[in-house]
């Protein structure tokens, strides 16, 4: 999604810098207009806002603490959003040390996928303190379609992307399970596809990923390995809140099983295929095959 | 559905005839122009094609065959069109019973609500040899916005009706428990669903039932029992089977202890109230919470 973010920027005229470790993520960044860095520090020295558009909190820790993270580097009074999805008590731990070295922390994860993010549509969170929030308003004008500002604390976008991402995470694996019944009674899952889409049991994310599983394309958009995490930030996020969350423990239950079986780095509509091989033992699990066992 | 459905009917100009127990609805048929009958037998006479809304398949085999049914004043050729969402083993049986006596029969459930079906905009999955079909589609282009043929055979529909509304009910119960999740978190609860709705967690049900659950109004469209109903079948279908569906299992779970605390004659959006006040056991169930419990 970086590579979206990048294009949007550039359609609205932000000079853009950029630094991802793999080169063509920077190539296509390059293309588009942005200037590449060695280094987050080196980025870091350019910037007066810095998003951090990484995997997981480990990511986020490395970029902004890390040897030539960013935070070193960066100027009194830059701004990092946190664009993530990441457990809201880690959100807070880190605007906290952002805070320290006097650098601003804005909530801000992003809904939307990577199409969305390239088209400046994108669902936005944001939380954080008000100059900072006023400052980020034209980036996130030239990113999101839709800005929910709901909280002062770094940390409160962070709920609400979770909670979001608890119920895309039942909605996909469900919908799985539901192709997967579909199957076993000998329906045409094409045809259950386009009628569920029309009907009640609809939602964005199987509308999203179904075609993409029914061809059999699992080239990641949306690696499964980052929902499995996603949903597990929520069934632990709802532990500690005492919360009994069973749908979200069947979907980690899903998840965790994609990644297990060593397909963590194929789109996670993969989910569909494992859910058919479940219910038909003899159903090859996508195109390729041979090569998706393999991590 | 079935006043949604007279009204759709009326306005497409067919003469429509009207037999239902509730005395309020068969009222509100009559103002629509609806020709009101004291018995299914008695409406079966004057029609060739009979409409049947209702529950589940112990009131269609009271409609069909029971006393005073309409199966015995039928004229042959006559066709049955079974609207409900029932087991696909029941339509393919009442689908032969009804042969047996001379009767074409459709297996035509619908899924949209009240409001698409007075709207005639309903989508409708349909199954049945080709004669019936080509004789009911004026009445299904007055009534349904899209609709699906699946199959020759009685039943194939209700296949897909099953899966869809497996999903339907888990995404609707998986909403309820996201946002007990974030009430526990001290979200604000209508931003979260106003997220939601504009991200990647969002579904169809989602979108239509959290409106009224947030504003405690639980008057039933479409009562709790209903879907516990669709969902305790598609786990039943699921098991003959022999296909796993922890989703479908949790959603039954969530329903039936929504019936089984006594309100399962509520909108099905009660789950969300359901789930609100085990994750804040201090909460009010819903508005005029004291005739709630009662059945």
């Amino acid at each position: 999604m970086g590579g979206g973010v990048v294009a949007s920027l550039r359609r609205a005229g932000f000079a853009t810098h950029v630094r991802d470790i793999r080169p063509e993520a920077t190539a296509a960044a390059v293309a588009l207009g942005a200037h590449p860095h060695d280094s987050a520090a080196a980025l870091a020295a350019a910037c007066d806002i810095v998003i951090v558009v990484v995997v997981d909190s480990d990511q986020v820790d490395a970029v902004l603490f890390g040897a030539d993270g960013v935070t070193a580097m960066l100027a009194p009074g830059a701004i990092v959003m946190l664009a993530s999805t990441l457990d809201p008590d880690d959100v807070a731990g880190f605007a906290a040390r952002l805070s320290g070295a006097g650098v601003g922390c804005i909530d801000a994860p992003m809904s939307g996928g990577p199409r969305r993010a390239t088209d400046g549509t994108m669902t936005m969170m944001i939380a954080g303190a008000a100059d900072a929030l006023a400052r980020c308003a034209p980036v996130l004008a030239a990113i999101a379609g839709k800005v929910f500002e709901v909280g002062a604390a770094p940390g409160m976008a962070a709920k609400f992307k979770i909670v979001n991402n608890l119920l895309a995470a039942v909605n996909l694996a469900a919908g799985a399970e539901a192709l997967a019944l579909a199957a076993a009674a000998g329906l045409d899952v094409r045809t259950v596809v386009d009628v569920i889409n029309a009907s009640s049991g609809g939602s964005w994310i199987f509308a999203d990923r179904m075609p993409r599983a029914l061809d059999g394309d699992y080239a990641p958009r949306a690696a499964a390995k980052i929902l499995a995490k996603d949903v597990g930030i929520a069934a632990s996020f709802a532990a500690r809140l005492h919360v009994d969350t069973p749908f979200a423990l069947a979907a980690q239950a899903t998840f965790r099983e994609a990644v297990a079986t060593g397909h963590g780095e194929l789109d996670d509509a993969i989910v569909y295929a494992c859910a058919q091989r479940k219910a038909l033992p003899d159903e090859p699990l996508c195109q390729g095959e041979s090569s998706v066992n393999r991590p």
